[in-house]
């Protein structure tokens, strides 16, 4: 498509791209917006190497005068997003591209792969640490993420811990991601471990040893109860004399609901109580939920496959869809018809705000970015398809939720910590209504448009079902 | 777990590794293997870093003799495995590995992250592939891999379109895995070429000017029949007059089988019977069996979202487990134990052998590596669970599944071109009765273990019983 513009002589024409998704992942009533920060440093770093251009050559179809063009090219566009661990709904621009359609049109598919796996995993892991308890990050059970072996390749397991932990995991056991966004690895020994030594009560000997104020004891490798609890108990015994705690048993098999209580009981009557114990096994939203209602003793969760995959929802459908073409110094707003209305795009330059009435966001509006933002004033909005929905904010604060982040090429945005992102994403959730959190069934938070935004996207609707035939 | 080794003074413990599954994904009959060529590079360029180095330092976990070790290290271990593109099924060793298990240890998450990875999508492009028609590739119809935009993050759309191919895909639109890989690349215009045109047939034109012997038009932006469909033809016929001929169009909304049928029929009457009709929009194997089965009229199919995350089995589970350690020069076989049967390893240092009659695999055995392969006279082989299950095969040829592909280090393996794999996937599937490629409720193929296996195992079963408690 590069070449086409080239070729066509419209490289140079200015556009306006969303990115933005059409439905909630998993049933989920928001998603966890992350991913920019890869977004933007790919945009900063993009370019094509001699090698890279000499293989394009290779391909026998483009002519010299483009693969110049490449050789040359840099981002020089402006980006403006919504910054990441921001609940984010349907519909709304979670990036907003403005520039030369060469170069949007080359970033489409990384940005959209960036930003939709990372919202998505973000949004899993909310959605698994919530069922660990409540909703919030400081009432659910630590939760880390131990997907790295099932994970879809390296940067899936990288970036996916990175998104696992701005939507709520306390920690990774993959350490090329504790390293890369100074995020807090943990990881407990392997059955292999146990095997590789003669007896279950020798290797919890020497990994006390090698760790002994953070040892956690896979006792599930023989017999949770008769053999793993009594001897991470005795080991326990042994480690106290040296005047260190045994911080936990990890139970990976069998039923944990079970076996975690009845674990409990003989860590407590030997005086374990503060000795946590920790529940793996291919654990899914949907168990974790199970076991705390079963009332399972489980301080804290290891999840793997379900978490990194978004086992059941793996992929979000984020879009990537113009928006507006400059003609004669101003931007036009386009569409994108469809047969199906979900799929008809919301055209022009939009910006998106969101309304709180006391701590709790109420409603969001797409707007286009010329209109006034509402000062105060009592608002009606009503739903753009069913328009006779209607709702009225009165006391409200309004908030932009688009921020510049490059302009003409240059970062302009403080790409916050991650531990940062992963704070900012708590008080965001804390935002919702209990009924907007519902894993299942959850209430549709609103998302309106703006009465210009209504009216200019009908009669584009209207006058666009003729442009085929012209 | 290396640090424990290292503490415990155990880090030089030579031990065999083995790398396998225990169901094939998405109900399929077998998996097609693949990522070995990554997880060769990997192990040759493994190292720690000096920032790598600070960054653990800086957990304040770990001695300094220990970060020393790190320094030095190297892969320097052996491994055996099976080709990628060969057809393998549950228990069998994938990847063999022999070394000191400060090393093994250490590979097992990014190993089985890559070779899980790669063998699903593999598997589920040839699930694809299936449904556009017959089981070979010959007889089906091309179909592209589209999913970058979806991938779960960057290695996951790389490297998935390079298993996509290995698995029967016949391009992708990914050009980073055509540059990496050499591997056909494709792809057409997204609809956002044809909104920034006034109309669809100015852009029809635009984009034929600059792939005229190579352009696919996408015609479902307003209406297939009424707009996108005569404008091609109209596109197609000034083309006609520059000596070319349109290639295609492509369909990416509706009813597929509808419109591909009407479409057909208007490209026919219209003189244009070689313009092939690809067809896209959210498809999965399911969704082009039923199109093909309804006679749609497709030529080609383009595979996004489904295929790159293998919707529906989003993870295979493949896992590394220990099965010997050396003790006084010889390997001593171990075992996992389990409540649940299918959990419990297989023990020892193994291999696998595959018995042809004809043309066709008749089942595959796994043996203690020490033992004689069978050379012609009659085997009877046996069900490892359901032992009553028996199977003589008189005339066969045999084949040694597992070869060396590192040796104390160094890379003995000349690893094969993707294309050269590809190839050789399509042979092994040919070897597959029409029973074990069904696509549902296919066939289980014969994996049984040798007499002196099963009874190791039998054994060590019995002994491990009671060393939980020792």
């Amino acid at each position: 498509m590069m070449y086409g513009f080239y070729k066509s002589g419209r490289m140079e024409q200015r556009v306006v791209f969303d990115i933005f998704y059409r439905m909630n992942p998993c049933d989920n009533g928001y998603v966890i917006c992350a991913g920019l920060e890869q977004a933007v440093v790919y945009l900063r770093n993009l370019r094509f190497y001699p090698e890279e251009i000499a293989y394009l050559r290779s391909l026998g179809i483009f002519d010299e005068g483009f693969l110049k063009e490449l050789e040359m090219f840099r981002f020089t566009g402006t980006v403006y997003a919504i910054p990441e661990g921001t609940v984010v709904f349907p519909q709304e621009p979670l990036l907003r591209l403005e520039g030369r359609i060469f170069e949007l049109q080359l970033v489409e598919s990384a940005l959209l792969c960036f930003i939709n796996h990372q919202s998505l995993i973000a949004t899993k892991a909310a959605r698994i640490v919530q069922a660990t308890r409540g909703v919030l990050v400081e009432d659910a059970h630590p939760t880390s993420e131990f997907g790295l072996r099932r994970a879809q390749n390296g940067d899936a397991a990288v970036f996916g811990a990175r998104a696992a932990y701005i939507g709520g995991c306390t920690s990774t056991s993959n350490v090329v991601a504790g390293y890369n966004f100074s995020i807090p690895v943990s990881g407990t020994q392997a059955h292999s471990w146990i095997q590789s030594f003669d007896s279950e009560l020798e290797a919890f000997r020497a990994y006390v040893d090698a760790f002994p104020n953070r040892a956690v004891l896979l006792v599930d490798t023989y017999d949770v109860l008769r053999s793993g609890v009594p001897n991470a108990i005795r080991v326990g015994r042994e480690l106290r004399e040296k005047g260190f705690d045994l911080l936990g048993v990890r139970i990976d098999s069998g039923d944990l609901a079970y076996l975690s209580k009845a674990a409990r009981k003989l860590l407590d009557e030997a005086g374990f109580q503060q000795t946590q114990i920790i529940a793996s096994d291919d654990l899914d939203e949907d168990t974790i939920r199970d076991l705390m209602v079963q009332g399972a003793k489980i301080d804290g969760f290891g999840v793997g496959t379900a978490l990194i995959t978004a086992k059941g929802c793996p992929a979000l459908g984020g879009v990537y869809k113009l928006a507006a073409e400059e003609k004669d110094g101003r931007f036009i707003p386009r569409i994108k018809v469809s047969e199906n209305p979900l799929k008809v795009t919301n055209p022009g330059k939009k910006k998106v705000i969101r309304f709180y009435v006391g701590n709790k966001a109420s409603a969001d509006l797409i707007m286009l970015d010329e209109e006034a933002i509402p000062q105060g004033e009592p608002v009606t909005l009503f739903d753009p398809v069913h328009t006779y929905k209607r709702k009225t904010i009165y006391q409200y604060t309004v908030r932009e939720l688009l921020i510049p982040v490059i302009v003409d090429g240059d970062i302009v945005y403080e790409l916050p910590a991650v531990e940062e992102i992963r704070s900012f994403a708590q008080q965001e959730l804390a935002t919702l209504s209990s009924e907007t959190l519902r894993p299942k069934n959850p209430h549709t938070y609103h998302v309106d448009l703006s009465l210009p935004l209504w009216e200019l996207k009908r009669e584009l609707m209207a006058r666009m079902r003729t442009a085929g035939a012209n």
